[in-house]
């Protein structure tokens, strides 16, 4: 059993990182990434154990969680080698020019990390986006302490993760408010890590009722802290008609596979299917339907998310205007996602609020258009989004100049001629988009750019070598990407000396 | 007689911005830099008429305006050059990976344009912070729209500098919409633009009640939006002990000339002096009351501006635990705010919220410490700031690291034996801090760095090269700096095409 954090274990544990903070943020960046990277020797020396319970808590399959593990142990790594490079503090020098009129100072800056970070695991990610996920690993990249609250789904897991955090914190020796673990299920233990004064910043991976009510709170306190939300999104793809002439058979193969995937439980999974009215639609949907009818349905992370996909599902399909193009037809268990393809018309999507929601689970709907302009007008009114994808010939996306506007424009990543599921973990992903997608679409919760999040600049004026951190120091000992009098330059600064 | 805007007048000024958005965000960083010169030029083509206009609104001396202006030129052929040298896209590029199971697609990333900005003009910088100042220039360097609501206490001078702006326009052929200006007394006309749907951003720089109502109607939208209010700084300057015992007076005497620079009118004006008690503090106090009372009150901005530093001096003079060190005794004129400094001991500081308010104007507060602890201990209670100063000697400063850790913790911009007023317009400045500093102390209303307010990052996976922008093409035709495969580098991609 895992009881709820009391209010007096959430200020004990901010109260702890608080204190740790003023330690853990001056620890070198290469201090952090040893200790990111043991962090990841700590879960890798887990073993078995943590599949195996992980799967006994969230139905995922054992290749799936394997996948998922090495993925979170490149993530601490890469993002361990990202800290070390440096590349993230945005260090800037301005040298003094003491002839100027006024005098122009000496002026260096760089981000410092914001303070301890609040992180709520996520259900559908239970190492990726959870204890050691993606967010705690920036954090500690970022010089910020961390506080998790474990997923009350997979708590167990959560736990054997927290373990390993916490031996790497001992075999570091660092301060033991560098993390903490608490439990949680009722919003109170939410609110109070929000809302709690020394919690700088928080990140989370969910529903949109769970993150825009984090938001709300952070925003609502005395002084607001930002709240990083992955929320909602239903990843749309348009299909252009040059490309539907040629592959539509193909096409609609490739997203039986990507709606179904992992029963629909991604952030990314495509949500929506919108091309033109015609022949190669119909060969479209015909082919997709007689996909979808033979895949099994497969057993959802738990009875929350399968009676929240049961119940958003029958919402969609109860609409008269909304017809079932297929369901599943491999006998189902209990909690089971039923994959289900249906069809709509522009008009009818456009003026439906209910439609442009969420189903979180192997469920996409397909938007009949008139024509090219009715396809942009409905790019126009998708909420934003993490992902959209083209499916274009070359012709195809110069020839529409106005929708691929209008698509980049709700969107974080923008593909072409491919599948929004799959997340590669590297420098030039973007997992963000325009609200409702996420609360800040200015910052990524994938790669090494997301340790921005926890940072901020800090110019230091009319410091002495000595007295400057390293990363700014004249001699550059760190042998760091800086910008000296608006050059990017890795050199020591042998003229300023 | 400038009326407000009506709520029509709002909406088609954003209906315009939002088409304009459309075609202005695909100009190249080129063509966007020729319009901020052009803004440059049409502004310095306005000759005396501007600066004796603005003079009559503003009670500014014709040498600051001038400066201003200078300043205001300055910045947007600075964050021109900004633009087009491209490093705030923050351009990254992963090559495909085909043989990685699964494959790894070709990912590029960059900052695109947010959308149309509102900007509130600042009473306090009639040209730097308005019109066409910081915000302004530093969104059309994005790519995004502007629309300016003058601050009516300088309409007329706001008038000027809009129709150089819009002369500009006309100039690079852009469309109307990239430009609006507005005028509004009544909060209605603020939350209207705030509130409306194609508002994507704000930058505003004022009050704190200002500031924090803009924030708090953007956060409360269906899709909230990003706000950069400066609101309110005390910036406060900690005197070392090892500095006082050699330099007391002169710290006095330096300190005097920033305190009642400009009347005080400064966000960066030194609202707190923290010393300890002790001979070197009478000193500095005798000093200080010296040469305070020997320099004559100028002219404020304005009647509100007065009027609010008349009212918030009394406000923290009538605690009866504060007491007034010296008052300029050169005659004052209606409307003049007289130099004042005041003193209190940390204690009653620590416990006193109305004494951590900003008093706009000549003002500053001395806080008599018992020793390096209260001192510390101060520094804690002292709540965000855009700069904080230390006084010190290197001694003083490598002895005090709990100090110095807890000073560099509260502020944006941090000092050595400097002052506070003066901000270089320069990519390393940070002008921003932790709250009630700004709304997001992630970011700079000053420097090119201040850009990346208003874009956010989409990254573009399995592109062809022909269809990447060219800031992501393989052979790099912009020239500009980029990290490929994790690698910076202004190369093009010989190896990849």
């Amino acid at each position: 059993m895992f009881n709820d954090a009391t209010i007096q274990e959430v200020n004990e544990a901010l109260k702890s990182a608080w204190d740790a903070f003023h330690i853990y943020r001056k620890c070198s960046l290469k201090e952090r990434a040893h200790f990111m990277r043991s962090i990841a020797e700590q879960i890798e020396s887990l073993g078995n154990d943590l599949i195996i319970t992980a799967g006994k808590e969230t139905n995922l399959s054992e290749a799936r969680l394997r996948g998922e593990l090495a993925r979170t142990i490149f993530q601490l790594n890469s993002y361990a080698a990202a800290c070390e490079r440096g590349e993230w503090l945005e260090a800037r020098i301005d040298t003094a020019i003491p002839d100027k009129a006024p005098p122009k100072p000496d002026i260096r800056k760089m981000l410092v990390p914001l303070g301890p970070v609040v992180v709520f695991g996520a259900s559908n990610f239970p190492f990726a986006y959870s204890t050691a996920g993606g967010d705690t690993a920036t954090a500690f990249a970022a010089g910020c302490p961390v506080v998790v609250k474990a997923h009350p789904a997979h708590a167990q897991t959560s736990k054997l993760v927290a373990g390993a955090i916490i031996k790497a914190v001992e075999a570091c020796h660092l301060p033991k408010g560098v993390f903490t673990h608490l439990y949680g299920r009722s919003f109170e233990v939410g609110r109070a890590l929000v809302t709690h004064p020394y919690t700088k910043a928080a990140g989370f991976t969910g529903s949109f009722t769970g993150g825009k009510q984090l938001f709300d709170w952070a925003n609502q306190r005395k002084d607001p802290i930002p709240v990083f939300a992955e929320m909602s999104s239903i990843n749309p793809v348009f299909l252009l008609p040059g490309k539907m002439r040629v592959s539509a058979a193909a096409i609609a193969k490739q997203y039986a596979a990507s709606i179904t995937l992992g029963s629909g439980q991604f952030c990314t999974n495509p949500g929506l299917l919108i091309g033109l009215e015609g022949n190669d639609l119909t060969t479209f949907i015909t082919t997709l339907a007689a996909k979808i009818k033979t895949i099994a349905p497969v057993t959802m992370l738990n009875k929350g998310i399968y009676e929240n996909y049961a119940d958003k599902r029958a919402q969609a399909l109860s609409l008269p205007e909304v017809q079932v193009v297929a369901v599943s037809e491999v006998a189902s268990k209990e909690m089971q996602g039923i994959p289900t393809v249906a069809v709509v018309t522009a008009d009818v999507f456009i003026n439906n609020p209910v439609l442009h929601q969420e189903v979180f689970g192997p469920y996409s709907l397909i938007i009949k258009c008139k024509d090219m302009r009715q396809m942009t007008d409905v790019a126009r009114h998708i909420e934003g989004q993490l992902t959209a994808t083209l499916m274009a010939t070359e012709e195809d996306t110069k020839s529409n100049a106005e929708l691929v506007d209008a698509v980049q424009n709700l969107c974080g990543r923008f593909i072409l001629n491919g599948v929004p599921t799959g997340v590669e973990v590297c420098l030039s992903m973007q997992h963000g988009g325009p609200f409702p997608a996420t609360t800040d679409s200015r910052f990524s919760s994938v790669g090494a750019d997301g340790i921005k999040r926890f940072a901020r600049p800090v110019a230091y004026q009319n410091w002495s070598n000595e007295l400057l951190p390293d990363e700014l120091k004249n001699e550059n000992p760190l042998g760091i990407w800086r910008t000296v009098n608006n050059e990017l330059t890795k050199e020591a600064m042998r003229f300023y000396s």
